[in-house]
């Protein structure tokens, strides 16, 4: 398949390589209301699917990521983002499991999403592309689980937002799950991370090259405020304690200050950097349906402000386990935030254990390999 | 004194009020090695001093703060940002003490800044004003001090980036104190709030009105983006326990979810707010010469690596008493930097204290009526 892409996937050709798609007629009835029907999803398969089709996982990606779980990304050209822990001998051993990964609908990798051609106007959708929530991305995995004849996923894992989307398919879809593994997340986006989101999408809406979200159209891309949301948000992926020592306060040029609003110090050539490489994948129009997404997540005013009553229906699956992992310096879903969800689990007779990961990464430590953390996703996948 | 400004202090005339005005024919060596001469501060006194010029208090404000401690600021019409503090009868007695509040070097609002007209080119300097650290701040400050005869200053207060000028005080005037109080403040700015302020700048310099900073020239103004940066920061500046207090994830809207990027939440608002209000008040060029100061202040470093070595001179001065003094749930600066600062004052023989005092309001604490603060204030002013 050929996207284009001019910075990343969007205007040059590339060859996105061999990328399965999925589209049938069932329709999609949106949290908004909305109804969507015949759309793509993009994704990727590892392992074998066993006869009895009971050998199935599910990894759902996180809030930029993308169905290249365990084989090279053609876009940036980079090894998978969850290599170390998916493949042949590894904890999500391929060799025993058929592991799934999915763009998410909204994203910009393949599946249904802003930058997909709305065939009313041969245009891309881009601000008339519907505002989703986490269950709509679930509701649309389950299609594509459907589809593949999987009726039963022997677990479902996930971090950051694909940690939203484990524990949404344990509310939607209580019944069709062995092992649910939520990491480094929540059941709701709190405040702070809200403004945090809010930041990112007006740097991106008051670039002037944002077009009222029509950049595609005018052959312009919003690549500051793009940057400027990833370099803001990339803080907060970050520990204190994991920029003091990646970092410190060393400077660029051992010679000194430049006494001016160059960059001076190591921490400010990352940031740039992380931005730089960012606009080169992603689409901001995406940018805004998923951090929305996000920010609407909220299981305990959902279920009448009682957060176990959204695990009601889970409890009366008995086979189902549940682990919550979490790390110690993640300040964006800190541990505390899955103690809350752990009791509530546990308050409505769910199977559910926690584990807190000591860690240096900050909430990205869930993408960094870390011999406890394998050791716990291999152990939590065991067939009884 | 008339000021033009159009979003605050900028275009649009007002009248600025009761400011004194300090400059003088001596030379001030920057940092940078650039030298100044027949610069302005803009300063305010309350209460009267003393035959034996001993009992004035000079007050340090933070990164956007001013003069207008305890007076009502005339750009925004508003109480001064200490007025629960100083006062007739308040904690910081002005019956008793004659205190002096200036605006910082690179301010603007009134002392020699970017938006100061630059002699040689009839022009606001903008880009061409020098980069400056907080000890030419405080050297700064040290000249209107002598202007107004005071050869020993009963104390020196202030907080956030107004600490790091008190224990630059500490460091370069060390016999001419017998108060110092560093308030929710460190020895050196962190590689984490490096990266928040580069953030800010980076916002304000993307912006398609910042000109290259000769935004007066062109009678433009990047509002977007210094509206941006204040949000950035804003977040740093309450905790996410204040967030939570404050607003939870409640909806403006109480019908539901809009699902679009317009603003659903109250945080989202607020932070729309704050950032609309800073820039009727403040100049973009101002905001990067005074976030890279902050930048640049590391007093371990300055030391050879010995923090302790900072305050050798400090040491000798046996009649100062130093009180640091942080807030539980300050995350931008944190107790336990303060816990290292006070570790290394008391290792070289300081007369230190330290005091944690519980909080709710994050970072802006030192900012907010608290009855225990406003005691250890009271307390620490005693004279012997």
């Amino acid at each position: 398949m050929k996207v284009k892409s001019r910075f990343g996937p969007l205007y040059n050709e590339f060859e996105i390589g061999e990328v399965d798609y999925f589209a049938k007629d069932s329709k999609l009835k949106l949290s908004s209301g909305i109804e969507i029907d015949n759309f793509p999803i993009a994704y990727q398969t590892y392992g074998k699917l066993d006869a009895k089709k009971s050998n199935a996982i599910l990894i759902c990606h996180a809030l930029t990521g993308d169905q290249y779980v365990a084989s090279k990304n053609p876009v940036v050209q980079k090894d998978g983002w969850w290599d170390f822990m998916v493949g042949s001998g590894k904890p999500i051993d391929t060799d025993k499991f058929f592991v799934i990964c999915s763009n998410i609908i909204g994203g910009c990798m393949g599946s249904f999403g802003p930058k997909s051609i709305d065939p009313k106007t041969q245009k891309p959708f881009a601000q008339t592309f519907p505002f989703l929530t986490i269950y709509d991305m679930v509701r649309a995995q389950n299609l594509l689980i459907e589809s593949l004849g999987i009726e039963r996923l022997h677990a479902v894992i996930g971090g950051s937002t694909g940690g939203m989307q484990v524990l949404a398919w344990g509310v939607l879809f209580p019944h069709k799950i062995n092992v649910l593994i939520p990491m480094s997340t929540s059941y709701r986006h709190s405040p702070q991370n809200i403004a945090f989101h809010e930041v990112g999408r007006q740097a991106i809406m008051t670039d002037p090259d944002w077009c009222d979200g029509y950049y595609l159209s005018y052959k312009k891309f919003p690549k500051n405020g793009l940057a400027l949301a990833r370099m803001t948000a990339h803080i907060t992926y970050l520990s204190e304690n994991a920029l003091q020592s990646k970092f410190g306060r060393n400077l660029k040029n051992k010679s000194g200050f430049s006494f001016s609003a160059k960059r001076d110090f190591e921490v400010e050539n990352y940031l740039h950097y992380q931005g730089n490489r960012f606009v080169e994948r992603f689409d901001p129009n995406s940018y805004l349906i998923i951090t929305r997404a996000v920010d609407y997540f909220d299981l305990e005013t959902d279920f009448e402000g009682n957060l176990s009553k959204a695990f009601f229906e889970l409890s009366k699956n008995k086979s189902c386990k549940v682990c919550v992992i979490s790390f110690s310096d993640d300040w964006l879903f800190p541990p505390s935030e899955s103690k809350k969800l752990t009791h509530s689990l546990s308050a409505c007779d769910v199977n559910v254990s926690s584990v807190v990961i000591e860690s240096s990464g900050g909430h990205d430590s869930f993408l960094l390999k870390n011999n406890i953390f394998e050791k716990t996703i291999s152990g939590l996948l065991i067939e009884k």
